[in-house]
């Protein structure tokens, strides 16, 4: 788990540390990776650039701050990392993970818990998009989850689907879960995690509604749903009006605070809603669904669930209109 | 839902609100309570006494300043409420609550949304306790819930376990849903909402296991739980540790930061973690079940679940150890 890597405080995990010891020095079960990539959490990465006022140097400078002080790429406001690409340098006598020199792997566990030491400064990042191409080390644990680079997609492409795989994995089993016809709406539907949670719904049999912000956002998932609503997602009674009958899932995948009371007035009575968001706040998820007297099942995202990359990917090579999104994103950047 | 008591931002619920409208005029909708008695939020007074270290004189000031200031009992660091009690004043004439004047009540949905006014300054009150004994006016809303006063409590008692219902209930409920033989392991099982869960998990068929800080709370459960684990919450080791075999469900009723890793590692595979202390970290949660490859249900703990009152109000009845833990706990202040 990777305790002996904790500066501070002492006797918590890596994910709750302040300040890990990312020194490339390998234990015996750990395994070193040369690290080609990172890609930020959205709702990290909007943070910086907000506060920012999207000045690219000061958010790189930022960046490269938080990651030498805390020996992780933690974003102290929002509470999120991301994941990275890289290739396998050392692996230890005692790795349970089956990786050898060479192989060119995907974190599967969030940076808020993976030591990184940037060498490059993030020279080659221009701090305008969420990719980050740089130059360092970054070290895993017998209990990380890694994925091994698909062969017939581009990296930075599987990285972006990777960042967000737990979503469509999770959306599946909840809509398989229920009996009989199942409406699924997902605020947040064009963005990454968004178009894999419609894919992801969809293939298992439900209904699906989009909830976008715009015209523009509403393009990008024609034919992606069965139904397109536009609204703010943080305006609570106009998401209720746009979805209508209240929806049995709702999947919230917009990186910005405040969609908590929407996701809960859209879902009926006795449906559930899957919080993606890690701008998601708990207390308004408690207290919004008690104070509407919702009887609700509302489900903290869990990154992981075993086969969630491969399921991910997967439904990449299937919905070309889930792999243009993706493309389109991987490229505007 | 109570839109037009809203001051700001525009928009929003009343729980999302920064200022709500407290005045006393009510709507035709609406019920207006002559309040007898608050119950702060444990997270939240735990919050103001650290805060001020136990001195009760600035606690008081900061809680009659709170509510003066946003028409509302909601911490604004812990984002958390209570609940009160008191005597239905005037009823609108379209308010479908059915309730009439005269009725002692108690609120079921948290102060975090309550348009609040007080007038005697909190004067009753030494801020050293949850419970505050006041005077002034509560609004409910046409969508609220709210529970009348048993006859065979308290009133004093009634608030305490209204305060905490929603975790019993939903642990009953999440229980059921597991078939053959289930295992619960209650953090902070020596609290309020903790010893509620532990007596709803046993009659609903469980093996319990009470996790517990020290050996005084310890003796507080005996009988209550089939098993008793001394540990620190915070330290994840500790926890899992101190239960061993991972269980299948594990409820969080400790009302500090940092218990989401302890309560994820005593889970087993396909396991449940029912989230009911307000101070959940969100991204704690969702990274650090992801960065431990752990494939658990995390779930929000939701204060509103069908009957839920009456279910807590009917677990005081029945079970002894329950109810003595209360009336120690009411007692105590």
């Amino acid at each position: 788990m990777g305790l002996r890597r904790v500066l501070e405080p002492a006797g918590v995990l890596p994910q709750a540390a302040w300040r890990l010891d990312a020194s490339p020095e390998i234990a015996a079960d750990e395994v070193r990776i040369a690290v080609q990539r990172l890609n930020l959490d959205a709702a990290s990465f909007r943070q910086l650039a907000e506060k920012h006022g999207g000045d690219g140097a000061k958010v790189r400078a930022e960046v490269a701050e938080i990651i030498e002080t805390r020996g992780k790429m933690h974003n102290p406001v929002t509470g999120s990392g991301g994941m990275l690409i890289g290739v396998v340098e050392a692996v230890g006598s005692e790795s349970p993970l089956g990786l050898k020199s060479g192989d060119r792997v995907a974190t599967l566990v969030s940076l808020t818990l993976t030591p990184l030491k940037i060498t490059d400064g993030l020279a080659k990042w221009d701090g305008r998009s969420e990719q980050i191409p740089t130059e360092g080390t970054a070290i895993l644990f017998g209990r990380s989850v890694v994925g091994v680079l698909p062969d017939d997609l581009e990296p930075e492409l599987a990285l972006a689907v990777y960042d967000v795989c737990g979503a469509p994995a999770l959306t599946d089993r909840v809509v398989r879960e229920y009996d009989g016809s199942v409406t699924v709406a997902v605020l947040g539907g064009a963005g990454k995690s968004g178009s894999l949670s419609l894919a992801a719904a969809r293939l298992a049999g439900a209904r699906t509604v989009a909830v976008v912000r715009d015209e523009n956002e509403a393009a990008t998932v024609r034919g992606l749903a069965d139904a397109i609503a536009i609204a703010d997602a943080r305006d609570p009674v106009a998401v209720a009006e746009a979805v209508g009958t209240p929806v049995t899932i709702t999947v919230v995948c917009v990186d910005v605070p405040g969609c908590e009371h929407g996701a809960i007035l859209a879902t009926e009575a006795g449906g559930t809603v899957i919080f993606f968001s890690m701008a998601t706040s708990f207390p308004a998820a408690a207290l919004g669904a008690e104070g509407l007297a919702a009887d609700v099942t509302m489900i903290i995202g869990n990154g992981y669930l075993p086969g969630h990359a491969e399921f991910a990917v997967d439904l990449v090579r299937r919905v070309p209109a889930v792999r243009q999104l993706f493309e389109s994103r991987v490229a505007g950047h």
